[in-house]
């Protein structure tokens, strides 16, 4: 049912390019999946996009507003500079122009997780809403924040590193150097390192995720965690308790900073163990102030594994077009 | 050095009603103060408020554009309906209109906190800022966020709810009814608790206090907690020490969310202990990402007790004016 105009999402990661067709109602049409030549660099990485496009465009009678493109890491608003990019091992990298010109077609950057935001906003579960935070669980824990229509972003365009408030004082240690974020207890590296350290600590209580790790503590992984939540496994039901806690703290932070309209929860862990939404709209409703939780509904991720693409295309579609409705 | 175009700035509390004239510069030319007639209710604060706006404009070549009230509790953006009042007893007060009509003149109406935010960004710590964030550290602690130039006020207008965001998961019981608040650590009520219940604990770690509260520990204060500080009592150091963390705590998770510019910390116990606030930069510099603190500059409020009138003014200069430069 496509119409007209459509624009291209790419999620650039580290192991994949994920490229893909969107029509102006946020439906994917086409889509094509690449490995990411990360040695070969930006140039290289341009060069696959470019051929990614084209195959996309070749036989459609659509044609490309524009391309969005969602890139883990930090990048400068408006001129698309990638400051850094952990997993593509870029720092400085004026990537919007190089790919702009390598297309022949406006292009423009912006971080995966706000992406992803962008996405569950304009076509997902956060439609139609002026007021809204994503928060996406997954490896690690990321989102963005909508309030008053705009999406929030911060004078160096860094905002939403929601992964990362701190829920703990004393908390365990982050990948960051911070003790006690929300990711160091609820991240999925986390509760998979949690659950090696018990495994490792006192092989007794860990002894489900251990047959299922194959007698290795190293081989734990949080899908084996939420395995074993669904049998009953005491330890994976503390540590995803836990989890949950960390959640509901982080989310009780945003609601009664933010006053948002919707919570929309996202990512691996979330659609591993939806069954966690649930869990932080009841600690959200008990410990957050009275006048934040009345007019707010909490929901689980439209998108799901497309909210990057998506929201990358309509990044560019409210880029690149004054006419087109978005909203 | 008053230009010609005034406002009226209003801090309404529970015990006092300030009322100053402001100029366009942000200077408070004169100003009055009352005793809250709360007995009275609204009708008679409104009246009070007509005769204190009534005298300051009295002898004065200079008019006034209009009111602008800052009210501790929840109001409705734009009518000003006032939904809660705790220290008025106020519940779904009309306010804005009825003021309105008692004065002949247009008024606005926002809450407190957001009124001194509003008075740092204009006028204050905050001038020229786009991205900012105030925490206003008193008996509670409240704040105001500025992001990408628009004051946030969330979906009900109650964004900036920031003294109940979590830092400890398992902290201390809040007012609120939550447990592990930065206000439950960091609050002029919270430091003034804990002391109290370390005197009737263990009395001897507490000899200091005690001696300053003449032997009784429910006469501790907050200002003693901060004198015997100076004096390097160490129970004082330690309460000081754990509110200092909160605080860190509190500003990374800020800091990391919304990427401000500036981080300004005011209100009575920033007052009183001025060192904070370089604890807090340091302590933000080690923990909060990179990124997020690289453009941050943090500082301490500029118009002290003057925010909230000068900040209520201000607002009302925006909001009833199209010309007036406040910026």
């Amino acid at each position: 049912m496509a119409s007209e105009m459509c624009a291209i999402g790419i999620d650039l990661g580290g192991s994949k390019i994920e490229v893909a067709l969107v029509d102006r109602m946020g439906v994917v049409i086409k889509r094509r999946r690449l490995a990411t030549d990360v040695v070969g660099g930006p140039e290289a990485i341009a060069g696959q996009i470019v051929g990614g496009v084209k195959e996309l465009l070749e036989d459609e009678a659509l044609s490309a507003i524009g391309v969005g493109v969602g890139v883990a890491g930090q990048i400068e608003l408006n001129t698309g500079l990638v400051h850094f990019a952990p997993n593509l091992g870029w720092h400085e990298v004026q990537f919007q122009s190089m790919l702009s010109e390598a297309l022949g077609f406006p292009s423009v950057i912006t971080n995966d997780v706000r992406a992803a935001t962008w996405g569950e906003w304009l076509f997902g579960a956060g439609k139609g809403c002026d007021d809204l935070i994503c928060v996406f669980v997954g490896t690690g824990i990321g989102g963005g924040v909508v309030s008053g229509g705009r999406m929030i972003s911060g004078c160096g365009n860094t905002a939403g590193e929601l992964g990362h408030i701190t829920v703990s004082l004393h908390g365990p240690d982050c990948t960051c150097g911070n003790q006690g974020c929300m990711e160091a207890l609820a991240g999925g590296w986390a509760i998979a390192r949690r659950a090696r350290s018990a495994a490792r600590g006192i092989p007794a209580t860990a002894a489900v995720l251990l047959e299922m790790a194959g007698g290795r503590p190293e081989d734990i992984s949080t899908q084996m965690v939420a395995e074993a939540y669904r049998r009953n496994d005491p330890l994976a039901c503390r540590l995803l308790d836990e989890a949950a806690e960390a959640l509901v703290a982080g989310a009780v932070t945003l609601v009664n900073a933010f006053n948002p309209r919707r919570l929309i929860l996202g990512g691996g862990v979330i659609q591993g163990l939806p069954e966690l939404v649930d869990r932080v709209d009841q600690g959200v409703r008990q410990r957050a102030l009275r006048a934040a939780t009345t007019p707010l509904e909490i929901s689980i991720s439209e998108l799901g594994n497309e909210a990057g693409v998506i929201g990358a295309a309509a990044l560019a579609m409210r880029f690149f077009s004054d006419d087109v409705e978005i909203g």
